[in-house]
C-alpha cells in the first residue's frame, strides 16, 4: 500500500533556511513533547537520511510544502520545483505566496503553476501583519485561485498566528462557504479546535484536513478518530508534519490507531492521489 | 418501557412539503454519511411503514416538530395539529413561527397555542435575515412566551446557520440567562460544540439538549456520554431526527451506548414525560 | 508520595463569609451534581474534622485561596494568613484582590506580599462590573505582577462570568502572550473550553492548569488526561475545590484515572512544589 506524507519538508535548499531547521533545538523540543525522538535525518540535515527513512517507513510520496511567512521563514518556489526535479516520483511539490501584497501573491500563485507545483501553501496567521483565514484583504487572492483552479494548502491550527482566535474554525468556515469550488487542505487540521473543525469539514465538502503532529496522543485525538470512522473519512490526510514527527515512528504509531480499515486507506493514500491526479494504485 | 423520539418529522401532509422530503437524495446522503441507511417509510413517504417503524423500534411517542424556515421549507401549524388529531396517542406536536417579524411570530405562537400544540419550534438560523439565538430581534418573542409559558424548541446545532458561530453556545447561555423561566430544547444539541454546550446545560437548567442525529459514533460522542452519565442526565432528550435517521437502527445504537440505566430511562422518556406532561408511566 | 492540593477552602474565618459557605444548599447541589457526597467537615464547618479529612486522603499541604469577588463573597488577606500561621506546615495561602481599582489592586497585592502569601487570586469574571481575563483594565495590575514577581491564581472556568464567553480561553492566550514572564495558574482549568484551553497551555509556558472539580467523570476529561499523558504533565496541578469536593473520595477516584505514573507525580505535588518552592521531597 503507497503512502503519500501531506506534509513533509525535507533538508533541502529552501527549507534549510527556514525556522524548522535553523533552530533545531526549539524543534527538537516540540518533537519531544509531542512523545517522538528527533529523526536523525533532521538533525543532521541529511537528504539520503531522509530517503532511507522514508523507505523504511514507507513512504511513497512526501509532499513537501514551502512556506512564504514573517516568523518562520521561508522557501523560494524555484527551490521547491528543484527538489522535485531532483528526486524523480519521490515529493511532490507545493509552492507558496506573501499573502500581504495581493499582487505579489497572485505573481507568485502563476510562478508555482510554471513550476509545476500542485498547490499553494497561504500561512496568513504568520505574516506581518497576521490575518485570519477570512479576512478581507485575502479575498481577491482566493478569487484568483477559485477562478484558476489553483488548490490551496492553509495552515490553520496550532501555533498560527498571535493568539488561537487565529485558527478558530469560523474563518475556515466562512470562507469557503464563499469560494466553494477553491480546494483547501488545511494544515494541521484546526487543532486544537477539533469538533468545531470536524463539522466544518462536513458541511464543506471542498475542505480537506491534515492534523499531522497534532494528532497521535493528543487532546482531540479521539475527535478526529470518530470523525474518521464516520463522515470525514475522505476529508482526511495523512502528514507526519516531518521533521517535527520522525517517518517510521509515526507511520508505526498511526497504523496502530483504531481507523477502519477502508477510512486508513483514504487517509494513508487515496485522497491525496485523487486530489493531487497521482495515479497510484 | 415508553419511548419519547424528540425529533421525528413523519411524511404526513406539510412535512412533505419540507426539504427532508422534498429533496431525498441530498437526506439520503446525509444518513449515509450519519452511518445509517435510510428507512424505507421516508423513502417511500408512507405514514403506514413509519407507524410499523416505530413499532418495531419501540418508539410509543413521536414528537413531530413543525418548522418555519426560509431554507428548509415550512409545515403549516394546521397540519400539524392534523396529524397529531388523526393518530391519537401516537404524536406530540410542535409547531412553529416566523422570527422575522415579532407580531407575525406572537400570532403564530397563540395560533399553536389554540391548536394545542405542546411547543413552539423557532429556527433564527435558517430564516432570511439569518439571526443567532441571542439576537435582540428575537427577544420580544421570547418575552412573549417566558410570559405566557410556551416551551420553545429551537434549533442549534449542526448546519444551523450561514456558519458555525450561529451555533456558538455562547448565544444560547446569554438568551437562557436573559429568560431563565423560559424552557428550550436544543435540537441537535449545540453539536459540535459539544464540551461547550453541556457546560451551558450545566448551568442553565431551563435547558434541554436533543443531540439526535449527531449523536452515535459521531466526533464529541464521548463528551455527550459522559455528561449523560455525570451532572446532565436529566437535561437530556432522545431523538431520532428521522428521517434523516432510521428508527429501529437509531434506537439499537442508542440501546448499545454506555450510559447507565437511570439515565437512559431518563434520556428515553422521563425527562419528555415531565416537560410535555404525558403522564406517561 | 505528598500530595499538594492547589484549590482548598477550609471552613476559617474568612472563608466561612463566602458564599461556598454561607450558601450551603446551593454548594452541596453542586457537589452531587459532579457526582460526590458532601463532606461531612463542610457540612458542620469543622476544621477538626477537615484536617481529619486531610490526613485520610493522604493531603499534606492544602492551598488556600482566598477571594475578592462581587457575587462570591470574600476573604480578607488577613484572613488567609491568619489560617496558615494557626496551621504550620499545612496550609499554603493564596490572597485576592480587588480587579475594579487597579490601585486598590495594586495596595491589595502588596498587602498580600507582607503577609508572606504566596500567590494572588484575580476572579475578573465574577467582579462587578464582569471583565474578560484580557480586558485592558486588568493590564496595569498584571504589568504590576510581572514586574514585582507575584504568582497569579485566575479563576477562567466553569461559571466564572456571566456568560460563557468570559472563560474562553483567547482571553488567556492574548494575555499571556502579553505578560510572558508573568505565571499564572488557571483554577477550573478553562472547563468546559478544554481542547483549546490545554493548546493555549502548550504555547504558554508561564501557564498552569488545575481542572479540580471539573475533571473526574466530565466531559473533557479524556482530553486532560490524552494532554496530561503527553505534553501538559508539567503545567497540570492537582485540586479539590474544596468544599466542592470531599477530599478522601476526590482522591480515590483521582488515583483510578488512566496517568502515567510519572505524570500523576508531577500532578499531585512536583508541579505544585517548584511552583511554590515548598521545599518537598
Amino acid at each position: 500500500m503507497p503512502i503519500v506524507d501531506f506534509r513533509l519538508r525535507p533538508p533541502a535548499p529552501g527549507f534549510l533556511e527556514t525556522k524548522i531547521y535553523a533552530n533545531p533545538g526549539n524543534r527538537d523540543r516540540y518533537t519531544r513533547r509531542l512523545g517522538f525522538e528527533p529523526a536523525p535525518s533532521a538533525q543532521l540535515q541529511s537528504m539520503e537520511l531522509l530517503i532511507d527513512e522514508m523507505r523504511a517507513a514507507g513512504i511513497t510520496r512526501g509532499v513537501a510544502v514551502g512556506r512564504t511567512t514573517a516568523t518562520l521563514g521561508s522557501v523560494p518556489n524555484a527551490d521547491v520545483a528543484a527538489l522535485v526535479a531532483q528526486h524523480p516520483g519521490l515529493f511532490v511539490g507545493v509552492g507558496s505566496a506573501d499573502t500581504t501584497d495581493r499582487l505579489r501573491a497572485v505573481a507568485m500563485i502563476e510562478e508555482c503553476r510554471r513550476l509545476g507545483l500542485a498547490m499553494v501553501n497561504l500561512e496568513p496567521g504568520v505574516m506581518d501583519p497576521p490575518m485570519r483565514v477570512d479576512d478581507r484583504r485575502l479575498y481577491p487572492i482566493y478569487a484568483h485561485c477559485e477562478d484558476s483552479g489553483m488548490p490551496l494548502v492553509i495552515m490553520a491550527g496550532g501555533g498560527a498566528g498571535p493568539d488561537i482566535t487565529y485558527t478558530a474554525p469560523a474563518h475556515l468556515d466562512r470562507m469557503l462557504a464563499d469560494f466553494p469550488k477553491l480546494t483547501v487542505v488545511c494544515s494541521h487540521g484546526g487543532w486544537p479546535w477539533v469538533q468545531e473543525t470536524v463539522s466544518v469539514a462536513f458541511r464543506r465538502p471542498n475542505l480537506f484536513l491534515c492534523p499531522d503532529m497534532y494528532l497521535i496522543g493528543l487532546p482531540g485525538m479521539d475527535d478526529y478518530l470518530r470523525a474518521a470512522n464516520s463522515f470525514l473519512s475522505e476529508q482526511l490526510l495523512f502528514g507526519t508534519a516531518y521533521p517535527f514527527c520522525p517517518l517510521q515512528d509515526y507511520v508505526q504509531r498511526f497504523m496502530e490507531l483504531d481507523i477502519k480499515p477502508d477510512a486508513r486507506e483514504r487517509i494513508l493514500w487515496r485522497n491525496a492521489n485523487a486530489l493531487l491526479g497521482l495515479g497510484l494504485t
